[in-house]
């Protein structure tokens, strides 16, 4: 689970998040919830391993305003070796901001070419394939 | 059509657009597609009706890269009276960047409930239902 | 003393925060400053006052690194009954990233003009000019 | 003179172009002016040479609005022969909107050391010491 206070800077002239930030919220998210886990993305690029953005979706429910204290649920999910799945929901106390899935893919710096999730990530994600809550 | 040119703001570390930045480019072309078509964006929120997203899908292909001329195909669909919806392709010279949706909802803004698209743009969007090339 | 961690969205091709994020990065450090003394900005916006700036200065030191924590250190001033003044040190552990200092104005959202600060605000912050370390 | 159009998540919730975009408007300005120059940002890069900026600060006057033009007049100086300096001037029709400045320094990128600025350039910014309106 993370938390965000939403910046001024992220609200637009209709006084709600722009509907383009969620995807800056989400990155935070995942990284987070990487983290927990004992992954830092900083060091798997630091190691040659880039995951890029493969698919974004987002179902908008309700608004987030300035200054709400918004909190994302991580699912992570492995559909194979070389892919990597995140869920969220996005609450905002106990409503319901939005929904949302990102699909990315492990790729090798070197050439720009998927690779295999690195075995210790594999083995640390199996082991705790998980909710973020 | 709408062409943007890759603002170096707009990259991450990994030299590519950021993905979420994909968002504002759409914004961009769908609000240049309606003025194509006659209809302002900002006069329809000056009338009291909001246009909020309330689906955003992406598949990403290849990154964008600074400075980049990215080209914005957008196709218009009205699925229902209360809905429009925009798809768009974005495009390096003939190579596929990306493939998105959106879909938002006529809103009202005193009361914040769903509305009918107004029939000055209903027939505006009908005469064209259109791919704007 | 706000701390934030620098999103990869922050960074740009170069590797480091784009530097114009600084801007949003004072944001959140001078609404946590005011909001240690008892002042939520939100609250002063519901009540009809606004604060926009007027004046932003920095003097780029050091670049921040995505995945960085950083600190800032936030003093305000209080020049005129118009005027607030915010000073901010961003640092990374002890190294100094960066000085900035932003002036903003108290102003009536109704009509637009300049307003004295209200009584409450002045004596909050004249009781406790201060350092926000 | 280069000439922007201020996009929706460019607002905030006062329904105002947000302080800190006005960075990468002059980013476009500066490379637009180098560009006329012809000079490529991009192709200095691929030589090595990064171009940081120092200091930035910006005066504002007016709020720019969602959907407004906005045309950014630049006047680039060289005090010395590691340092560019780039005056702005934002302007909607007759109307100021904010007066800044950066100062940017030329960096080798091996060694993140600052450089001279390469001869073709200092001859090229030389011969047409300017105003680019």
């Amino acid at each position: 689970m993370t938390e965000l206070r939403v910046r001024y800077a992220e609200t637009d002239r209709m006084g709600y998040v722009y509907y383009g930030n969620y995807a800056t919220y989400f990155e935070v998210a995942r990284v987070e919830a990487l983290r927990k886990l004992g992954v830092t993305y900083k060091s798997l690029e630091d190691q040659g391993i880039l995951l890029p953005v493969r698919e974004f979706s987002i179902q908008y429910k309700r608004p987030g305003h300035y200054d709400d204290t918004l909190r994302i649920e991580t699912t992570i999910q492995l559909p194979s070796t070389t892919t990597i799945l995140f869920d969220y929901k996005t609450w905002r106390n106990d409503e319901l901001i939005n929904t949302a899935s990102t699909s990315l893919v492990f790729v090798n710096a070197e050439n720009g070419r998927p690779m295999r999730c690195p075995e210790h990530i594999w083995s640390l994600l199996q082991d705790s394939l998980f909710t973020d809550q």
